[in-house]
């Protein structure tokens, strides 16, 4: 594998979670793939569990790793050709990420959707043009689209945990204060599309996610019909997507917020999310603290997801 | 050893100071113990010595470190049930900690006192918290009540120093620019009161420590008559622990400065100070420049300590 | 190697590029230098290549690091002897560095020219007080007034690209929006004198670096007749030196940016710049991004600069 950004990338998603679970009982055993080999995490926005989880597994292959935190948009790269830098930008993208590269053996890169402009996000400009100049392998800490080491993860969670052949996993927005990018759920739908899972996706009208993430997964604007049977709960926040309101909250309604009772609706199912996630506006604390919720196992294989990625990596270096 | 918050958890001290030694004398000789184990060191306060330490001690026990900065209130954690969490509190710790332990074995905290009410802060909530739900075992970077990593230290200096077998030790209050906790001052008493020395504390009235921490020491308000004889002068500032004036500066009186005059009195004692110290308000700059003062070997027994207290936990892993 | 600060700190150049080239080829045979050893780096201002290099190298050579940020002034030193602190600097140098020089074996330090008081920079107070107390080796990754790890590089770049026996080196200011310290020139123009090169500095009138850099460097402030015939085009902006304009920016004028038509005035030149570069100030796209532009390898070479003076000091300890 060179680079990682999609659920194409991994390929067979059977290999791939066969291949998890092997890394995650012996996860010291592949120190040889990452001697002498250094892996340079880019955050141009912060970040806790990928940051750890990620450096973890890093180290677990035996890879020497070097953070940058470049948050905050502390260091502002120009990015257009022609351009007289006199300004507060004190260097070009098309020095920076080659000097990078030449620094280290594999980029690992964080950079969020800026949700003003829709077009730009969904072109993922940032990670494609490590990917394009950067002369290494590249694979996304979670990009302005998608998120695959989170979905990754999440995959490896429900293979676990699963009793059925088949689960049914419902996706459900649920309400937040703050406006968040639509990557997570993407992803999360991009990979449950690549499994035989039965996958639905529930949320009020005008946060439809764009069609090429929904695929054939099924719509449904009633939740609670939503979670009838459901075998996994997977709670997110998105801002909207369609025009005009890209990137707007179009609802703050609590009426979603995953409860006890909505449960009560499913076949005694798990309970998912990404984390962080807020209690009492997405799920209650019932919810999140019943022997039903798997975030803290879901949490604990962003290690694994993330030193799979890192180990076929290495292997094709 | 599962946990490190205070000088009950070190067992014997003799036994303690005599490992530090060995330590000190091999430092590289543990490796295989720290081989494939990581240390995640947390803060919610900034440090220099107690991170540049931890970390070397760390590196010397042939572990991984991760260091996760949460200084200024950056990463705001939730920490009640039934909050509905639309305000900047983004995570709860109830999900944030077990995260955390999930990506490492070994947890240190640095979470200092607020100062703003007294009952919070000697209940120890925070590293109590990450004791209760990290699933890792844990130890101080300096909590709200005590440094032990700083009072091991100390103990080690000062056994390495002494000339009678029972020093007289003497901590006295100086004064400083702003407020500061007690958890030196009262952790060091705690560690003293657990030797057979000789141990004094002096103080202006009205800066009385807790009396668990005091326990037996003798409390001498007069300064001239507590270093009468001093083997060692321990110089520290704290703020008020006694209500209703806890966490409040009552005094800036620089008559209580350590100054040459001052150490004329003691039986040519050793000057110890924990760093990081405001020359001419603790101390005058001939004292601490002095070849009596220890401050610079005390800081570097650090390592030592700390890498003490990793090699325990390491060995009940 | 004790200490590098300096071109003379290096002894013969025909040895260290030598050795350079050899460890270029063979980055990770010298692990056995630095198991158990540790490098702490010391950052008073912020850096991207150094940084990356540094760390890089020290990892390549085995050694552990350990980075310090005191960015932004964070970390208020005290200076002087006699102050009463009480005011915003909570510590005084004379502990701090000795107590950072023993939790690591060498130590890095980065601190720019404040442009303020050119006697104090010209002093380099900051990393002469930690060659003085931190009683441990120390190299500069950028002073007051010497780049020598770039420089190093830049030589490194020179010999790897040039053709004939003695080439003609050409160090050109150019406009920048903000003023810069002179350490880049004054440092390449101490390197390239140490040279046989034919060394050529051009700016315009008021931009004079110090005596003691230029030494018999020829000054041409005709930047078109200075460029005839150069090997290698070295553009790079700097303040003024020259009293009483210490520090200040005399001119923006953009005639002196480095452009095709200049290029065509020089014999096929390599272009150089230590990055990171304003575009379409100092150079404009098409200069940096063509064939002969080499600042992309030049930046590559910081990682075996810092090897080779990273593996000297090893080798001496």
């Amino acid at each position: 594998m060179r680079n990682f950004t999609n659920v194409k990338d991994i390929g067979s998603l059977d290999l791939a979670v066969k291949e998890a679970l092997e890394v995650k009982a012996n996860r010291f055993a592949y120190q040889h793939l990452g001697k002498n080999k250094t892996l340079m995490m880019i955050f141009f926005n912060s970040s806790l569990r990928t940051r750890l989880s990620t450096q973890k597994a890093a180290m677990n292959l035996g890879m020497n790793v070097i953070v940058l935190d470049v948050n905050q948009g502390a260091w502002k790269l120009e990015t257009e050709r022609g351009v007289i830098m006199d300004g507060d930008k004190a260097e070009h993208l098309l020095e920076a990420i080659p000097v990078m590269g030449s620094y280290c053996d594999v980029i690992g890169v964080r950079a969020f959707a800026g949700l003003k402009n829709k077009a730009e996000d969904y072109e993922e400009r940032v990670i494609n043009q490590f990917i394009k100049y950067s002369g290494r392998p590249v694979f996304s800490m979670e990009a302005a689209t998608r998120h695959p080491l989170q979905s990754f993860a999440d995959l490896i969670t429900i293979e676990e945990f699963k009793t059925k052949e088949r689960p049914k996993v419902v996706m459900t927005w649920a309400p937040h204060p703050s406006a968040l990018p639509q990557a997570v759920p993407n992803s999360f739908a991009e990979w449950m599309n690549a499994t035989d899972y039965e996958f639905v996706i529930t949320h009020p009208h005008g946060y439809e996610l764009a069609p090429e993430f929904v695929g054939n997964a099924r719509v449904e604007y009633d939740q609670r019909k939503a979670l009838e049977g459901a075998d996994f709960v997977y709670a997110k926040n998105w801002s909207a997507f369609a025009d005009p309101n890209y990137g707007k909250i179009l609802s703050k309604d609590r009426a979603w917020t995953v409860d006890t009772e909505k449960m009560a609706l499913t076949d005694n199912a798990f309970f998912m999310h990404c984390l962080p996630v807020r209690r009492n506006m997405i799920v209650t604390d019932d919810v999140i603290e019943s022997e039903r919720s798997i975030v803290i196992p879901e949490a604990a294989n962003r290690e694994i997801s993330a030193q799979v990625v890192l180990k076929r990596i290495l292997e094709s270096l």
